[in-house]
């Protein structure tokens, strides 16, 4: 079973990835907490490539996009392959869906260009995805009380609008694999609502 | 004009861009000289990723080929076509040749990976290439002599000689585009081989 997490910033990601690891650890399962980009040594080389806010030159949307793949088929060859064939479960923070949310509806690259991308150089999608959804400024205003932004969370309110707004085509289009939850509530009501879709599957 | 150099390791690719680029300096040219991967401060930080021995993972091929293109892109924006719109002459120690040769030819990734990545990510390609083509044996002698070996230049033996045959393939499918240079000549020998094609031009 392999499970992403997706969302803007500061919409409670990690608090609720904690609590599912936890829960599933507790059930006895063999679990795998892992994040993208990153997720092994090299692709997280690049994460801070991706992340850093003190370079020379702005970052060209194809070779931020690039770079998201090249850290993508690291981590699922090195990382989510593996563990998947040991018959773990992965809980992973972000997946292809953010590339679409932040490189395609945020940026404006073409879908086109990220499809041919998944099609060949993806080897699996998750099975379950969470989507945690609020209202920007909310996320934004937790992101910002954790301290120095990087280089995404430093994007203006306008960027993030289109990279909810990507979310939720995706949601739209993909409402078997895609569930969406309420993050303007609080953790415990955000981590009982994730455990009856789970329950479910 | 956008000019490129091929070849494996060691066959004197550096001497002869100087050369080139000191007689078309001299001829009055604007000329730019860069290098594959990098060019850019920071694909030249994705460069240093390709290259280094310090990796506590091996780097997957698909990782390789994405970081080349990841950097490709940057360089083509940032240095390439803002050379070319200003009139100016660019020389590039390496481009998608390459990525053909080495990680097509070499890892045996398919072509039809490499093709997608320059059809949908490449905005140009040189309207000349030389190529210097000597035996593998020649070339790794020069390069050890360099000093410490990058994470390419520890291949074995094998690998270099599936590289120069991917080179030799390309040679023969674009004929106008590409021409051989013989690199067991001496570099006087080679300059001026070179100085015929481009004139010819």
């Amino acid at each position: 079973m392999f499970i992403s997490f997706e969302g803007t910033e500061g919409v409670g990601k990690t608090t609720l990835i904690q609590r599912i690891y936890a829960h599933l650890e507790q059930q006895g399962k063999q679990v795998v907490l892992t994040r993208e980009p990153g997720g092994t040594p090299m692709a997280e080389q690049i994460r801070s490539l991706l992340l850093s806010v003190n370079h020379e030159e702005s970052m060209c949307n194809d070779t931020e996009l690039l770079l998201m793949y090249a850290a993508r088929a690291q981590h699922l060859a090195q990382v989510i392959e593996p563990a998947l064939t040991q018959g773990q479960t992965v809980l992973c923070d972000r997946f292809t869906d953010a590339s679409f949310a932040y490189q395609c509806a945020g940026r404006g690259l073409s879908q086109e260009k990220l499809e041919l991308l998944n099609d060949n150089f993806v080897s699996r999608m998750p099975n379950f995805t969470f989507w945690l959804d609020a209202p920007i400024d909310i996320g934004m205003n937790r992101a910002r009380e954790r301290g120095a932004l990087d280089r995404f969370e430093q994007e203006k309110f306008s960027f993030f609008e289109k990279v909810r707004s990507g979310y939720e085509q995706l949601w739209q289009k993909y409402p078997e694999r895609i569930k969406r939850l309420d993050a303007t509530q609080t953790p415990d009501q955000v981590f009982a609502q994730a455990l009856a879709y789970l329950d479910a599957v």
